[in-house]
């Protein structure tokens, strides 16, 4: 049965209906107009069962998405192996549309299976937790339909993005101020990083590409995200000419050897454009240090990108931002609002220190259709040809909302808390019998073992570490086939399989760190 | 004042509060764990509060942005100069946070102030109108806030984006199948569609750059999306390796000068590796002949792309499919579904018809945090390797939601209506004195000037052309100002400035494509 929400054309668009030229409210009587058998007169949609749809459709999210999602007493999902999943959702597409209430029963079904990465015992991701200003205004950004190109057609949201990232240039400290753009996912910013540094190297190549030129090589950290290498690979660098800089145990970068990298790359012949440091890496949130870092780039003239996607949130903290000292000498910064600050996916900024407007000359098209410089404002304001997409979400939105709501110091004890329960929960691990940490926690990650009984006797060495490995594994398998909590686990390096617990939310209690590690001993405990 | 919530912690964490070992609801008293001055104990988030924050929100997103803004009578656009808005938003973001009723104020403001992209009477863009399904679809998304990269964190949505995607794949005509993966714009498809067509051409790019390879040569037709070339400047590819066809006074690329310069730039030592074929220009709204191109493809074994991001919703009609003839024989498509399908944005499918996972291999990295190949389940539901992003939105449920409620026939509807609606335009312009068509469309692009009636003596020739290219920016200028609707110009070629009219929504009328040409009329009569 096809939805009523689009009523049958001889319905709505018939003669007897009313004529809104001009006001659509009179019932002026008008001959019907076909053109390939369609009635061209009145709109053939009921705005009214649409509103009323997407009521609806709210009401099913607020009590399924956000009560009974973030309720502890809940499951953080319900495990479906791939069969089961298709069976229950009855995926396939049809000729035919589907009643309200068959719709509505989907909105159910989808949110349902579901993982709930805003419960508090999920802690699977470097994203968590319920933030509500970011929600709403999430909300409004799909409600309105808005792309960030133009101020013409996004005049509120292109101010707010200035706003916001005039606000987080400010903390980085440089202050003479920056440029930048809010793009999806710290991938893309890492990727636009390396843009720019080629681009700052040599703007030639834009146009005439890289065929003919040196081999330009990048350097990062063997603790860096993969994100470096891809960017390398897609923009015809190639991954082989990412350096991969040794980190020292705790998971930092060593600058003297990135300096003997950077030599033994010039002695090659390659050129060296661009070193990327990490603040907070994904596994264990170490942070290389800027400081000794941008020296090195400074005498060797290299652009100096920090990946702060996941450490960024430190800044808003004057207890932790030191972990980034330095950060104010770098050329450009990936800080992404929705990890630690828990804005909704995606709230990605990327923003450099020049001035000059780098990153308009590195990307512009200038696409007449678009981007015409006979308006009648100012087009400084139009901001898409800045960015490699032409639509782009306005995702500052989401944290600018957040931020009138919370206000700076409110994130700070946000930032404050969440790290003050890694070490809660480092703490734990040291005193229960049969966990140990990785290392002591420098950030907000806490990566440690589950040694069940069976193998509490033996000695360290391969033997342990062989059977260790196949433990977190079995144990995330039974966690979420219970659906008690989601926490992660990975290899590294030479190590056996670990987890890695990571607290974001101000809705986690130590109460809940404690259900993790009691839950991991019952679930590991026989094996 | 800050809000209220995030309560203070020495009130909901005191050891007043309960203690929620296992069961919340049981009212254990247990000491106060403190860390850095925090109390540990119980969440320090009122989630009761953030419900009714969204709640009430969500009240507003549809009293203003859902009802007011698809209402006929109500503005387009408030129209604000950057300086008025900015005095009007208040945009400072400040130390303290800010009460409940002033962010709901500031949601309102926020939607006043935008632009009413769902409003019947905007034509400015390619996307326009209200659909309810997925703007319920990209509610949950946003408040379940997940990415799609493992099966683990998003079994729902993996298996509908692979089920969407099938089902387009099936109306281009690849019958053996193909692959996909959904992204953040029809650029950034566009972008894939160049990696893959260098990866197919020579893997080893991936590894060891361009850096000493042949130079690398993309054909693309003069009426193409500028994101052609934008990602051959960031592939590394270089602009000027973008060898752009001439197209035919209709918008069509000339397939004989294709085969001339694939022809030429051999003879120049360049290396051909893929043309762009564009399936609904952007302000044209043509066609480029598929089948032609692709003979030409398989001659010199090109990859042969579509952008089809605009036309390609042509395929869900029986009527207009034809205009993509060909199109089963090609390599790649990138097709929006937020364009024409009317998805909230975005709804970007970029689909290939290789099944030999090109699109993992040119872009895996392999990350083992997130890829571990020792999971419990079928690792190849881990789709998140053939992204260059990492966290990726899950678009494809807007479409899955959408299609499910409507049905394919109900989409078809959608576009044959579209494209009546735009031949009554088109009938309306060539009827009114004043108004002249750029030419008879072929799709949904409807291009016209309105010539004043103190221009209308002119002779056809440059003087006319100077002074008409001056109508359509104050014209624009007037409506914005007034906000009784929003309708598109540029240049062309040698053309001056002349609107393009783009009908998408079914809530948009005969009545509402009248008005447009008498406001046009009313505002620039006496130019």
């Amino acid at each position: 049965m096809a939805s009523n929400m689009e009523k049958t054309l001889n319905g709505v668009n018939s003669c007897d209906n009313q004529c809104h030229m001009g006001d659509p409210r009179l019932p002026v009587k008008c001959p019907s107009v076909f053109i390939d058998n369609f009635v061209l007169n009145g709109p053939t949609v009921d705005v009214h069962a649409a509103e009323s749809f997407i009521h609806q459709a709210m009401e099913i999210i607020l009590d399924e998405a956000v009560t009974k999602a973030t309720n502890v007493r809940e499951k953080v999902c319900e495990w479906r192996s791939p069969e089961q999943l298709k069976d229950l959702l009855d995926l396939e597409l049809r000729d035919g549309g589907e009643s309200e209430s068959k719709v509505l029963q989907r909105c159910r079904d989808a949110i349902r299976y579901s993982v709930k990465t805003t419960h508090p015992r999920f802690f699977n991701q470097l994203f968590a937790g319920l933030e509500p200003y970011s929600t709403a205004a999430s909300f409004i950004v799909e409600t309105l339909k808005t792309s960030l190109y133009t101020y013409e057609v996004a005049p509120v949201f292109t101010l707010m993005e200035d706003t916001v990232m005039r606000k987080m240039i400010e903390m980085i400290g440089w202050e003479e101020g920056g440029d930048g753009l809010f793009n999806p996912g710290g991938s893309m910013s890492n990727m636009y990083a390396v843009n720019l540094a080629r681009y700052s190297h040599c703007p030639d190549i834009k146009e005439v590409g890289l065929s003919g030129s040196a081999r330009l090589v990048v350097f990062t950290s063997q603790e860096a995200h993969y994100s470096i290498s891809k960017a390398a690979a897609l923009l015809g660098i190639g991954t082989k000419n990412v350096y991969v800089v040794p980190s020292d145990k705790r998971g930092k970068m060593i600058p003297s050897v990135l300096e003997e990298q950077i030599k033994a790359a010039k002695s090659e012949g390659a050129v060296p454009i661009m070193v990327n440091a990490t603040a907070g890496t994904t596994v264990l949130g170490a942070f290389d240090p800027i400081d000794e870092i941008a020296d090195i780039c400074e005498k060797y003239n290299l652009w100096l990108h920090v990946d702060a996607c996941w450490g960024g949130a430190a800044l808003m903290s004057k207890k932790h931002k030191h972990l980034l000292k330095g950060i104010h000498r770098v050329n450009s910064v990936a800080w992404n609002a929705h990890k630690m600050l828990m804005a909704c996916l995606q709230c990605s900024a990327f923003l450099i220190r020049d001035k000059t407007s780098l990153l308009q000359r590195c990307h512009s098209a200038q696409a007449s259709y678009l981007f015409q410089q006979d308006k009648f404002y100012d087009v400084s304001y139009d901001t898409g040809d800045k960015s490699v997409q032409c639509s782009r979400k306005p995702d500052a939105f989401k944290f600018w909302l957040m931020w009138k709501a919370l206000g700076t110091r409110e994130l700070e004890q946000r930032v404050d808390r969440a790290l003050a329960m890694a070490r809660y929960l480092a703490q734990e691990i040291k005193k229960r019998e049969g966990f140990r940490l990785v290392m002591e926690p420098e950030y907000a990650n806490v990566c440690f073992w589950y040694i069940p009984p069976s193998l509490r006797n033996l000695p360290d060495g391969p033997e342990l570490w062989k059977q260790l490995h196949t433990v977190a594994p079995v144990v995330k398998e039974s966690m979420m086939k219970k659906g008690s909590m989601m926490v992660g686990y990975q290899t590294h390096r030479d190590k056996p399989n670990f987890f890695r617990m990571v607290v974001i939310s101000p809705q986690v209690s130590m109460e809940d760190l404690d259900f993790v590690l009691d839950e991991i001993h019952n679930l590991g405990k026989d094996l």
